[in-house]
Order: C-alpha cells, then sequence, then structure tokens
C-alpha cells in the first residue's frame, strides 16, 4: 500500500490517504458538521472511522476525548498515522477493532456522541466480484450492519446521548424503524442534494437514545456543488 | 356564515371560501401538485376536503373520478357550492361524511389514489379553548386521527394504490411508524421551506400500498416564498 499525504479540507490537518484503496470522503466533512457540539461533550466514539477524517474534524471544535474504530488493519494505519502527524494522540485514541468488540475498549453507557458514516450498501455477494476488498468492506454490509450500529450506539451511549449517522436516503424508512426499535428519537435530519431540481443524494441523521417522539426538525438542505472546486474529496 | 368567491391560485377556478371559518390554503395546492397524474388513474379520494380546493386543482390534470370528503357541513356546502360553480359536478363528487363512513360511499380496493390534508395537531381540549369550532375540528384530530387516515386509505386504496399526504415534520417519525403498521412503503418525500436557512415547515408524503420499502427517493425542497406574493393562500 502507497500513502500519500493530503490536506484534510480546509481544516488545517493532514490526511494519509491510499488514491487505491481509501479516501476520505465529503459525507465525512458533513457528517462531522452536522454535529452539535456543546461544552458538556466529553465523550466521543466514531463508528467504522475509516482514515479518521470525523474525529480530526471534531478535534478543532472540542477537547473532548475523541475514540475511533476501524476494522481494516491497513485503514486502521492511515487513520493512526493521520493523529500521530497532527499531534493529536493525546485527544483521540484509534482502535483496530470491529463495532461487535466496542464493549472490550469503551465502557457501557459512557459515551455522549457516537458518530458513524457506514457502509451504504447491503451486503450482496454477485455485486462484489470484481471489487477490491478493503473497498468492498467500506462500503457493503460485510463486517457490519446498520442494526448492529444502532446496536452498539445504545450500548455506549449515555441516557439521552446523541447518535450521528449519514446515510443513503433510500434507507431512510428501514433506519428510522430501526433506530425506534431501539427506543431512539429522531432529533434532526438534513438532506443533501447534488444542484437544484434534483433528488436528495444522502441524508445527516440526529437521535437521542432514549428521546422523547414528536420534536423532528429538517434543515435547511445542503447543496454539496459548493463543495466542488474541493476536487480531492469530491471524487470518490 | 358570509362566504365569498376567490380565485383558486392561478387555476382558472373559483372558490368559495368563508374569511371567519375556513379558507384553503397553501398546502393543499402544494399537495394537488405533489400527486404523480398517470393515465391509468380513474378513480381519486380526497380526504379532508375542506372547500375542495385539492380535487378541483387534480380536476385541470386528469379526467379520473374525484371524491370529496368532508364532515364539517358548512365547509361541505363552500365545496359543493365550489364544484357546481366550475362545472366540475360530473367529475367530483363531494360527500358530507367522515372519513369512518367512507365504506358507505365508496368500495374497498376501488381507490387508485387518496389524497388527505390532514388536521394537524394532536387533539388536546386545553389549547383549544378559544378556538372556533371548525377551524377547531379543521387543525386538531377532534373527528379523525393520522391513523384512521392511514387504515381507511388502506381500505379504499387497491394493491399498489398511492396515498398522498402533508403533514408537519414534526411528527414524521409517527407518520412513517403508522405507515411501516399498515404495510404501506414511503416511496417520495418533498420538504417545504419558508425561505433559506430555515428548517422546514411541511413535508409532502408518497406512500404505496403493500410497496416495497428501500426506494424513497427526496425530491427537492420547494420554497414557498415563491407564493408569497399570493397573499390570499398565504395567510392563514
Amino acid at each position: 500500500m502507497t500513502s500519500v499525504l493530503n490536506d484534510l479540507f480546509d481544516y488545517g490537518l493532514k490526511i494519509y490517504q491510499d488514491n487505491e484503496k481509501f479516501k476520505f470522503s465529503l459525507d465525512s466533512i458533513l457528517l462531522a458538521e452536522f454535529v452539535d457540539i456543546k461544552p458538556s461533550i466529553s465523550n466521543i466514539v466514531d463508528f467504522c472511522t475509516g482514515n479518521a477524517p470525523v474525529p480530526m474534524i471534531l478535534s478543532t471544535k472540542t477537547d473532548a476525548k475523541i475514540y475511533g474504530f476501524e476494522i481494516q488493519d491497513s485503514i486502521y494505519k492511515l487513520a493512526k498515522c493521520s493523529v500521530m502527524e497532527n499531534c493529536l494522540d493525546n485527544q483521540i485514541s484509534i482502535y483496530n477493532a470491529s463495532i461487535s468488540e466496542v464493549l472490550e475498549y469503551l465502557l457501557p453507557e459512557s459515551m455522549d456522541v457516537v458518530t458513524c458514516n457506514p457502509p451504504y450498501f447491503k451486503y450482496d455477494k454477485s455485486s462484489l466480484v470484481n471489487m477490491d476488498q478493503e473497498k468492498a468492506i467500506a462500503r457493503h454490509e460485510i463486517t457490519t450492519s446498520l442494526e448492529d450500529i444502532i446496536v452498539k450506539s445504545k450500548y455506549v451511549l449515555k441516557n439521552k446521548g446523541k447518535l450521528y449517522m449519514v446515510h443513503r436516503c433510500d434507507r431512510l424508512e428501514e433506519i428510522m424503524e430501526c433506530l425506534r426499535k431501539y427506543n431512539f428519537a429522531v432529533k434532526k435530519m438534513q438532506f443533501i442534494y447534488a444542484g437544484n431540481n434534483r433528488d436528495a443524494i444522502m441524508v445527516l441523521i440526529k437521535a437521542t437514545k432514549n428521546g422523547n417522539v414528536g420534536s423532528l426538525k429538517i434543515a435547511p438542505g445542503i447543496d454539496v456543488l459548493k463543495y466542488k472546486s474541493y476536487k480531492n474529496i469530491f471524487e470518490r
């Protein structure tokens, strides 16, 4: 694997990428920007952290301790090196572990916030024949699933803790049904569009553990074309 | 009751209104415009039809037979007169009946489309002390409820028939949960904003009876400020 050191958008941070295997996406920036940062937040965990763009961006906004979980060894190494490169290793801890192992690393009900940019697609073996294994695991629910992420979020979040997720709109019903199943209430959603007069491409979701249903807000839409000049992050 | 004859937006139709008791709202125009009209549609029913703006707007787009249900006698009369005024009584039938009586008027599984601009608020007796009864019934779930509307829609819709609804965003979780309960799949949503950088004020929802979950589309947001010059419909 040959990694390169890129700018992390305009945050004044550097991030290790692998042009062949794994690059962070705009979705991670939008997810990090979607998090409501409050002084009371002391512990944040980022599931499916990749090369750690979300923990690093959040470190520019909060002094909270931030944990990242990445199951793939080669991508974990990119994350680890990125954190070191930016001298963030006092604030950010990256674990090379799956979400199912999270309680071996974190105490139950210890987190204020969970963030997750998960694999977007259901696992369909037939569609993955020609795909690189690293890319397949990052994009498809091979080693984790939507339900697994929500269950593990419930384990690690404090009562009334917040789960922030970015996902595909076509899975929104399933996401909302699963959140209700585990007693999360959706508090905020924001849709991501690529240009006027086009359907949304993604959705950002904020849900509260053991929250009360009935106060959902839909924030103004985001048009990602304003990020288009940042070619480095726009290409997937 | 003193009624006046107004323009129905820019559809070239006239509509009877009562400035004190009941005027149609922009939400009804947006709901009617949200309906996907296909040549195969032969029967449409509009629940909570008010003074029948939705049936009348739809009549400009389809030759389907359109039925409207309005429980309040005084508002039903506005609807009936409006339909007559526009010579639409061959296409549109208005019934002075509650949604719970719908099967006394329509055959089960006979409709291609249900539309509904329902009462938006849960019934809270304490908040209605100073409100006119007609307005209270139009705005609060006194004579019907979200679940009732969805159940009766299921009764009258053909298999794979479409339910179109406009509602408040803060009730979206409840709406989606109730739709799932009765085996509707949400196929399209569109959020209504009043200006840039503000939260959405309303949501339009299209759901298919016995549809498959997983193909939800989020249409481009609508900014209602473009309708602002039509003062007649903007004031509630």
